[in-house]
């Protein structure tokens, strides 16, 4: 086989087999140097991959690392994958609620690139909280806690990690079947037996436009289905930020008040929605209504909460920053943004509020930037809300970093405050 | 300026700037790595150039080297290229024409690849000939004989030669705004005023299909023009090989025996016509007619052969073996292919002919085969011709290669023998 003969029927418009791909795969690094792979990718880009290809691509890159067996935890596994969003914590919520409820949950996350935020980030708030566990600490973890939380190792999916860098300095990021690989590759490799999406949609998604989130939510379905493993896609609003908080340990934060019963209701709800698709997945309940109910009782009785503890304590952190949220770091100063208008707010775009908190030093503008866990945003006001004139919107947590004066203006300016009434659109658009 | 961000651009289909498309000439094996110019090569293949973009990167490759200066020869310098095809030989008949009416000839010629020949093969043939003058002896054989016949030197271009590498190994050959601006910056350099392109269309040429070698004809064009220079093309039929003699001493043989007087029609037309638009563009004939005149007059005053002579012992050729051609190097045997069937010639498809000259050894499969000057074909029988049953169609003139039974057996292939008149559709289709 020669690569030049394998990008040339990509190039025509023809679908791949799967030697070839399998090939092109293995060949990473030895026989298909890094310049006939990016040809290969800008190939895909333009030509596309059928859900066949695209299943042999991510199953393919699973191979070429380890593969984690849980065979011997009992009971279906399943995980949750956000395709990213503003103030999107959902994760350290319905983990927990889920694995109280009786699913295992061995999830791998990622970090926050751009202006999203990342899951280990936000668990690296909480002093001592180690996310780079191996992967037999991992399964020792997840038969502890019914959870486990941890970062990708150099041992999952390493083709991965190489085409990924390849896609970020060749323009060939943004191809459907290229990100699904990429996120599913990942995924499967965890050992999952199931795993349900949360696809965004809106101003704060990679994906903005609706037609281009389903075709994600449905490439992606269509790779795990392939592969054998139970699929679920909710395809959700990122409007505006979810919940109230956006940054790192401020998240936290607020995990910890839903898990205490006292969180946001866009946030619950959503928690909920895909908390309750893994328990019937995992065959814990037989029916959505059943399931959800279930979810609720976690956090009524406690157990949800008692399993995150277990988590922060099975990987390092230290549970007085659980139990007393002050002890989270905490920001030099604090800056109310109040509204020039009175009238509803009408919108609250996530996209600027996710750049602001990057240039507050929350996020990273590049793989390499090293984030300041205590500064983010607290929203007092969000979509559908009444505000008085010199009524705050939202208090900016910061401490001395050089673009605090830009962050204010966007975070001023990405609300939108109107007179008359507003209607807000479901958070969830739908499920595939 | 960064790669990634010029890829992209041209990736969503947009036309590149002159400093975009310098900067990443300018970074080739430097800040601009292969496989950043693999991706953008398939994105150029994809969404094609404009004539500007066309223009400013064949300008970019041209500067990436050493420019010739000829302004101390008097005249206009011009040169003739064509895109290949088989039996072509033309070069080697219409730049001593040219050169005794009067223009002298600069020319940088190519070798042959897969099912084409090339001029320096050939001319390698003659005993002693070097075609690897520096670019000081170049200009001093221009001067002495009004023409000179060369490779193409480390010093001209070198960005092409790692584009033409890339490109052949990642699929981004057939481009026709990449195929241009290969031939032109290389061509552009050797300090020619004007060009005179033969673009080949039929089953013989790269392109066999009309439509694109026009387009090819005219990107062509479009560029020399954007650069300056006079431009001429002509679209010509490589339906089935020019002249009798298909290899490399054979064809140098028969290139003698034109400038002698004997040539075969449709070679002897083909250089004519090449050569009068040269003398035409050269500015020493007004018209077509007049100039062919005086191209017939080379041959038939003996100026033509002379110049020749005088080029071979320019540089360093045998000039016995140009006056006796026996002396060229010979074959182990002959062997005669017959016909089967008595009709008359209705096609000689010049590729399987090609071919088979590749697998007697006349050829190259890869840049680094070595070549066997001595092989090749000489067709008795070409298309219109009546032929007898067991009469030969051609002499196969072989050496001891592995090849020899397929080579015959396509060879006969080649041939289409039926009853009945055939029409002959004129060897210049037309001219842009």
């Amino acid at each position: 086989m020669r690569a030049v003969d394998v990008i040339r029927k990509k190039r025509e418009g023809h679908a791949l087999s799967v030697e070839e791909i399998d090939w092109m795969v293995e060949g990473i690094g030895r026989d298909v140097p890094d310049y006939q792979w990016s040809a290969l990718l800008m190939a895909i880009l333009w030509r596309g991959m059928t859900d066949a290809e695209t299943a042999a691509l991510t199953d393919a890159m699973m191979r070429s690392g380890s593969m984690v067996d849980l065979s011997e935890t009992p009971g279906l596994k399943v995980d949750k994958h956000s395709t990213g969003g503003v103030g999107d914590k959902t994760s350290l919520i319905l983990a927990p609620m889920a694995a109280a409820a009786g699913v295992p949950v061995p999830m791998v996350s990622g970090r926050g690139l751009g202006h999203t935020g990342g899951t280990l980030d936000k668990l690296e708030s909480i002093p001592g909280f180690r996310v780079d566990l191996d992967l037999e600490r991992y399964k020792r973890v997840l038969d502890e806690c019914g959870l486990v939380l941890i970062g990708q190792t150099a041992e999952i999916a390493p083709a991965d990690k190489v085409l990924y860098a390849l896609r970020d300095a060749t323009a060939t990021v943004e191809s459907i079947p290229l990100i699904s690989a990429s996120i599913m590759s990942k995924k499967l490799a965890e050992g999952i037996d199931g795993l349900v999406l949360d696809v965004k949609t809106g101003n704060g998604a990679f994906m903005e436009n609706l037609d281009d989130s389903r075709a994600l939510a449905r490439a992606m379905c269509a790779i795990g289905r392939a592969l054998g493993k139970r699929m679920r896609a909710l395809i959700t609003r990122m409007d505006q930020p979810l919940g109230r908080a956006v940054g790192n340990a401020v998240e936290i934060a607020e995990c910890v008040e839903c898990l205490r019963g006292h969180g946001p209701g866009d946030l619950m709800d959503l928690s909920v929605e895909l908390a309750a698709e893994m328990v019937v997945m995992g065959e814990v309940a037989s029916t959505l209504d059943e399931a959800r109910e279930r979810c609720w009782r976690t956090i009524a009785d406690g157990s949800a909460l008692a399993r995150f503890r277990k988590l922060v304590s099975a990987q390092g952190g230290d549970l007085h920053a659980i139990d007393d949220l002050t002890r989270l770091p905490q920001p030099k100063g604090r800056i109310e943004v109040d509204s020039k208008l009175a009238g509803y707010v009408h919108s609250l775009l996530a996209r600027p509020i996710g750049q602001a908190t990057m240039l507050l030093g929350a996020g990273r503008a590049r793989v390499d930037s090293k984030i300041d866990p205590s500064v983010g945003v607290i929203l007092h006001k969000k979509v559908g809300d009444r505000v008085e004139a010199g009524e705050p919107l939202c208090t900016v947590l910061v401490n001395d970093a050089p673009g605090i004066e830009v962050a204010l203006t966007m975070i001023g300016e990405a609300y939108s405050i109107e007179e008359g009434p507003v209607t807000i659109d479901p958070l969830i658009v739908e499920r595939i």
